[in-house]
C-alpha cells in the first residue's frame, strides 16, 4: 500500500505523481528530512524545527499547481514538480550556516545536483521515466520553464517565507500566494506576472524584506552562524573532510563536531546548550568609515584580538555580504508590453534600497570578553560610542 | 445571568467589564450590529459582512489589553474601553460611504458622540460608573491616553485591518499586533513605540497600504459608493432629512431609498442585484494635466454628459481626496530620544509617497453608455487612448 | 472584463465556470447576499453575518473539487457545480427561522426550486448550457450523482460547519474535509466514503454534535426564532402574504414587520435591539411527562398565559421536532463490502444517541414577567423546581 | 539585555517572568530543545519536528493563564508555571518510544524530577526565589493546584493537542482551550469545570480520541519505535548504561546507536532513511482469542520466528497496553453539586469505550519476509485470513 499523499501543515495535503513518490523515497531526499530548513533559528524562535524535506515537498506541490495553472503538458509538469522537490538535495548540513564557509575547501569542481543525479537510485528513477540529470539541474538552475522553481518570483520564495512563518510564529511572511499564481502566465515562453498581480508580487518582496531582519538575519541566528563557520575552520584545519561534511545531516554534523574534541567540541556544546556569544559591536553602514571595506579581514581580527588581549578564537568577525538585488526585474505584463516589475509599481524600487538598511557588520565574543573586545574594536573601527549604542537599540 | 464574554472570531474571547456590559446593551451601540463596517464591498468580497458592532468590540478588546500592558489605573483603563467601545456610535449607514454626502446637508454644529452621550441611557450609564461624557470625547479625539484609540497607530487600526482581512479572506491585513503593542509604552506622558517595535509599525502601515486599493479603494466599492451618493442627493432634494439618513441602520437607509422611489429606488435595486455602473475613464494623477484639479467638478460632469448625450443621472464622477498622510509622525523612542517613525525606518517615508500612486480619478456610467461616456470624458479631460487602458489594466 | 475568481477567506478562491458565472449574476443568486446563513445567530456570535451566497459559492467550490476528484465528465461536473450553486435561492429571509411557520400558508404545491429554474433569466441560461431544470432540480434532491450535495455526508454540509466555525470563531466547526473528500469514490454509482476516511467522517458528525447546542440550538438563537414565528403568524392574520414573505431578503422583511405595525413591529424593533423574551422553562427530555407530548401545543400555551395573567402573545413555547438522525447511515467501503457507517464505526451510533440530549422544551416570555410565567409553566408542566434549575445551569 | 518574550506560533508571545526565565537557561531545559516531542512520527508527519522544549514553554504559559483567571496568589502563581515549565526534564530521547524499554533496566529508584531539581543550577535558582524542589515535585504530580498542570484535564494536555495539530497540520486537535479555561474554577480548593465548560471539556476528550490512531498510534509510528525499542535492548545487551541513554538528547541518541555497531546501527540507518518493517500482522481485539493475552510475548516472538525461519531480530512484536480510562472523572459542577464529567456529558462515557477500538496488537518485519512472517503469526495466532485483510484495510 504506498502512500501517495502527504499531510502538510502549510498546503493541506500533497499529493505525490509516481515519480515524485519514488524520489521521495531515496536517501538524498530522506537525508533532508534531518536538515533544519533555518539551521539554528530555533535558538531565537522555538518553533522553528521544520526541515528541508517538507519545504522540498511544499515547492514540488507550488510548482505543480502552477504548471497545471499555466497548461503545461505532462512531462514539463513532470519536470517542473522533480527540480521543485530535489532543487535543494545539495545542502550541506544546517542549510545554509555551513554552506559559504565549505565552498574554499571544496574540490575546484564540487559535486553539483546533476552529479548526484548521475548515481544510483536517483539515475534510475530518472531513467524509468525517460528523464535525464541534464535536463532536472537546468529547470533547477530557472532555465526556461525552471523560472517556475528558480527566479526573481518563484514558488521556492512562496514556500519558504510561509512555512517559516508557520513555524516562528512571526506574521510578515504571510503572502498572497494564492493570488500571485493565478495571476502568473506565459508569454512568448517566458514566465510573466499578470498586471492583477502586480499587489500580490510586491507582497512577497515586502514579505522578505520584513523576515530579514526579524528571522533570517536575527542576531542569535548570526552569532550562532558565526561560532558554527569557525569551529568548522578548526575541524577543517584538524584534517576533516570538506566534501564530506557537506554531505552530513545536522545531527551526524554536531556529532562530528563533538568528535572533533578541542574547539570545535566547546563550540557545538555552547550551541546545544545556548550559551552564545555575545555582540560586541553591532552597526549599520551609516557608522562604518568607508576605509573599512578595503581592510583585511582577518588582519582587523587579529588586531582586537591583541588590543583586547583575548584569544583570537574567541573574537567573531561578521561581514555579510550586502543583502542581494530584489525581485524588481521580474517581467510583468500590462497591456501587450513587458516591464520590470520595478517600472509597474514604484513601491518595488523602494523596497530594494530598504533592504541595504537592514545589513549589519557585527564582532561577537564569549559573554565575560565583551567589555574589552567592545572597546578594542570600536577603536580599531574608529567608531563612536554613541553610533554602537544608537544600533543595539535599533535592533530587537 | 449576564453573559460577559463574547466570542470573536478574531480576538478568541471578549471579556466585558460592568460598563461596557451595559453600554453595549444600549440602543446606540445595538443599532451597529446592523452597520456593515465595509459598506459595499461585500459586493466584492461576499465575505465581507462584518459590522461595526463586533469592530467595537474589537477595539474595546484591544484598547484594554494595552491599558493593562501601559499599567494604566483602573479608572483610566475604564475611561479608554469605554472610549473604545463607542468610538463608532456616530456614524451613519454603511460606514463611510453616506458619510460625506451628507456632511454639508446636517446643521452646522451637527450632533457629535458627545451629544449622544448626554443622553438617555447613554448618559444614566456613564453616570453611574462617575464619568463624564465629555471626558469619553476627549479621548475619541485621541487626547492624552486617547491616543490608545485615536491616533497615528491605534488600536482602531489594528483591529480593522485584522478584522478586514479575516472577513475578505485578503492576506495582506495580516499584523503583528501582538507584537506591536508589546513595544508600545508611556514616555512622559505620550504614547511612544520602542526601538524593538519599529519593524511591526512599519508592517501595519504596509498594511494599509496594501489594502487600500485592494479593499478599501477596490472600483466596486467606490463605483458603488458613488451610485448611494447620487441616489442620496436625490432624495435630499426630494425633501428627506439628512440627520435622519445618518441615524439609520444599513436597512433602514435601504428601505427609505425604495421608499423614495423614482432615481434613488432604481439606484438601490441596481445595488442589491449588483447591476453596477462601469468605469467609462479611471486613472492617476500622472494621466491627467494639472488644469483638470482647477476646473469645476459639476460643470465637468455637465460637460461629459452634454457631448456623450446621456442623462446626467447617469455619469457620476468620482474624485476622492488624496489619500491621506501616514502614521510616520508616529514618536519612537531609540535610547533616550523621541524621534518621528519615519526618521527611525526609511521605508515609512517611501510608503508615505507610494501610497498617492494608488489614487485614482474615475467617471462611471452604465454599460449601455459605457462608449459615448469613455469617448466624451476622455475629450473633456483631454486623455491619450493609451492612458486609459493602460490604467484599466493595472487594476485587478 | 468578467470577474471569474472570487476570494472567499475559507477556501481561498472560487473559480468560476461559465455557466457559474452567468447564474451567479441572476436576481435569484444576488438575492442570497443579503440572507443571513445562522439567521438571528449575530445576537450571539456578532460574527455570524455571513450569508446564503458565500455557502452557495462555498458549496459550489467543493462540489467542483470533489467531481473532478471522482473523475466525472465535464457535463456532470457542470451540473453538479449548478446544483450546489443553486440549492438554496429557495431560502426565506433569515434562512431557517421562517421556514417552518410559512409552511401551512403557502400553496399547497408551493414553488419547488425546478419552478424558479423554468422561469426568465435562469431558464435562458440552463438553456443555452443545454441544461434542462428537471436535471439540476434531481441532483439538489440528492439523487445519483447529486449525493455529492445532497446526502447524509455532503458538501453542504462540509460548508457550512467549516465556514460557521469561521464566523463564529467556534471551533467546534473544524472537520478534516480535504482528507474526507480525498477518501471519497464511486462504487457502482454510489457515492461512498473509503475505509481511510472513517476517521475524517466521523469528524463531521461530531463537529455536527458540538455545534447544535453552541451554535445552532443556542437559546437566543431559539428565543429569537419563536419571536420571529410569532410575529410571522400576525403578519398572515393581518393579510400578508406567505409567499411573498418567502420570497423577500432579510431587509426586505424587517421592514415589512415594521410597516406591519402592531405586534410585529414590537417585536421585530426588539430583536433589533436586542431586548429578547427570555428562557421562563428550558428542559430536557428527561423532565417531561410523556404525556406532555400528546398534549395540544396552543392549548399549553393558553393555559400557562391563562394561569399566570399574561397577554399569550407574550408567551411563546418552543417544542422542536428531535433532532433527525445522523449520517450513520452513509455507505462505506471495507474491502469489497459496502456497509453502512454506523457499523464501521461504534461511535457514530453513539454520537446517534447523544444527539437527543441536546433537545430541550422552552417558554419564553418578557423579562417583567418571568417569574409569573415560569411558576405557571411549571404546575402546568408538572415540573419539579429543581428540574428546571438543573437545566438552567446546564447551559451556557 | 534579556530576552523575556518568546515567539509561540501557537500561542502568540509567551511572557517569561524572572523565575521561568532563569529555568530555561538551565542545561536540563535546553536540552529539550533537541527531543521531538512526538519521537519518530515525523516519518508520517514530515511537519511534526516540535520539541519538548516549546511545548514546555505553552505549558508555562496556559498554566500562568489559568492561574490568574482562578485568582491564584503570586507564589502559587509561581509554582505552578515552574511545575509546567519543568514537568518534562525527566523524559527521555525521542519522548515517549524510549520510556517503556529503558524502565527495567534503570536503578529500582530511578531518578525523579525532584532528583534533578536538588542538584545544580536547578537547585540554586529555586533556592533564590524561596522554593523547594519537593513543592515544585508535588505540583508536577498532580497535587492539590498540580491539578493545573497534572490531571485528567489539563493544560499539558490542552497544549500538546493544539500543538501537534499545528505541525502535523491534522485538524483533529482543535479544542476551544480558551473557553474551556474560562470555564475552570476552584471549588473547595479542588479544580473543577463550571457546567458551561461541559461542552468544551468533552472537546477536549474527543479531539484525544480522534488523534490517537491519526498521530500517537499511526502504525508507522508504532513500528518504527518498536524498532527503536528493539536496538535499545541490543545496545544494553551490549553494555551501554540505560540512565545515560535516558539523558541523552536525539540526536545523542541516534549517535549511540550507530556508534555501537551491528544490530543497533542497522536499524537507526534504517530509520534514517526510512526503510521501516511492515506490518504482518495487525488486529484489533475482537480478532483476537482471549488465551492470546495469557500467552507469553517472548515465547509467541519466538515461536512465530521459528517458524517463518526468520531470525528473531527481526520479528517485532507489538503489544501495547489498553488505551488508559479517559477524563471522565473530572469534576463537574452543576448548580452546588460536583460530579464526574462522566455523568454530566453521557457523550463522554460513549467515548472512554470507544478507546478501546482504536488497540491494535502487531507483529512487524522486514519487507522481504513478510509473507513468510505473516503467514507464522495467523497460525500462531489462530487468525483468519479474513480478519487480517479486514483489518488493514480499516487503517488509514
Amino acid at each position: 500500500m504506498t502512500v501517495t499523499e502527504i499531510r502538510d501543515p502549510v498546503h493541506g495535503y500533497i499529493k505525490l505523481d509516481d515519480l515524485a513518490f519514488d524520489l521521495m523515497n531515496t536517501p538524498q531526499m530522506q537525508r533532508l528530512r534531518w536538515i533544519k530548513q533555518l539551521g539554528l533559528a530555533n535558538l531565537v524562535y522555538p518553533g522553528a524545527n521544520h526541515t528541508r524535506f517538507e519545504h522540498s515537498l511544499g515547492v514540488y506541490h507550488l510548482a505543480n499547481s502552477l504548471a497545471n495553472h499555466l497548461g503545461l503538458d505532462e512531462d514539463e509538469t513532470l519536470k517542473v514538480g522533480a527540480a521543485g522537490l530535489l532543487h535543494d538535495i545539495g545542502h550541506g548540513p544546517l542549510s545554509h550556516a555551513t554552506e559559504t564557509v565549505l565552498e574554499p575547501y571544496l574540490r575546484r569542481e564540487h559535486e553539483r545536483i546533476v552529479d548526484l543525479l548521475r548515481k544510483g537510485e536517483l539515475r534510475d528513477i530518472l531513467d524509468t521515466f525517460g528523464l535525464r540529470p541534464q535536463e532536472i539541474q537546468a529547470f533547477i538552475d530557472g532555465d526556461k520553464l525552471g523560472q517556475i522553481v528558480n527566479s526573481e518570483i518563484d514558488v521556492d520564495r512562496m514556500d519558504y517565507l510561509i512555512r517559516d512563518a508557520h513555524y516562528t510564529g512571526v506574521a510578515y511572511g504571510v503572502i498572497d500566494h494564492l493570488r500571485l499564481m493565478q495571476k502568473m502566465k506565459l508569454h512568448s515562453g517566458l514566465l510573466v506576472v499578470d498586471s492583477g498581480g502586480v499587489q500580490a508580487a510586491t507582497s512577497l518582496l515586502i514579505s522578505r524584506l520584513l523576515m530579514q531582519p526579524s528571522v533570517y538575519f536575527h542576531h542569535v541566528c548570526r552569532i550562532s552562524e558565526c561560532m558554527i563557520v569557525s569551529g568548522i575552520r578548526k575541524m577543517i584545519e584538524d584534517g576533516a573532510n570538506a566534501q564530506e561534511i557537506k554531505s552530513m545531516s545536522d545531527m551526524e554534523f554536531f556529532s562530528a563536531m563533538i568528535n572533533c574534541g578541542g574547539y570545535a567540541k566547546e563550540i557545538i556544546q555552547r550551541i546545544l546548550s545556548r550559551r552564545l556569544f555575545k555582540r560586541a559591536v553591532y552597526v549599520g553602514l551609516e557608522n562604518l568609515d568607508p576605509s573599512f571595506f578595503r581592510s583585511d579581514e582577518r588582519w582587523l581580527a587579529q588586531e582586537i584580538s591583541d588590543l583586547a588581549k583575548v584569544d583570537p578564537d574567541y573574537v567573531l568577525l561578521d561581514n555579510p555580504a550586502f543583502p542581494y538585488t530584489l525581485e524588481g526585474d521580474f517581467p510583468t505584463v500590462v497591456g501587450e508590453e513587458v516591464k520590470p516589475l520595478r517600472e509597474v509599481s514604484p513601491l518595488v524600487t523602494m523596497l530594494e534600497k530598504a533592504h541595504r538598511a537592514t545589513w549589519r557588520f557585527g564582532v561577537y565574543c564569549r559573554e565575560e570578553d565583551i567589555e574589552k573586545v567592545s572597546q578594542a574594536a570600536m577603536r580599531c573601527l574608529d567608531l563612536k560610542k554613541n553610533a554602537v549604542q544608537h544600533t543595539f537599540a535599533n535592533i530587537d
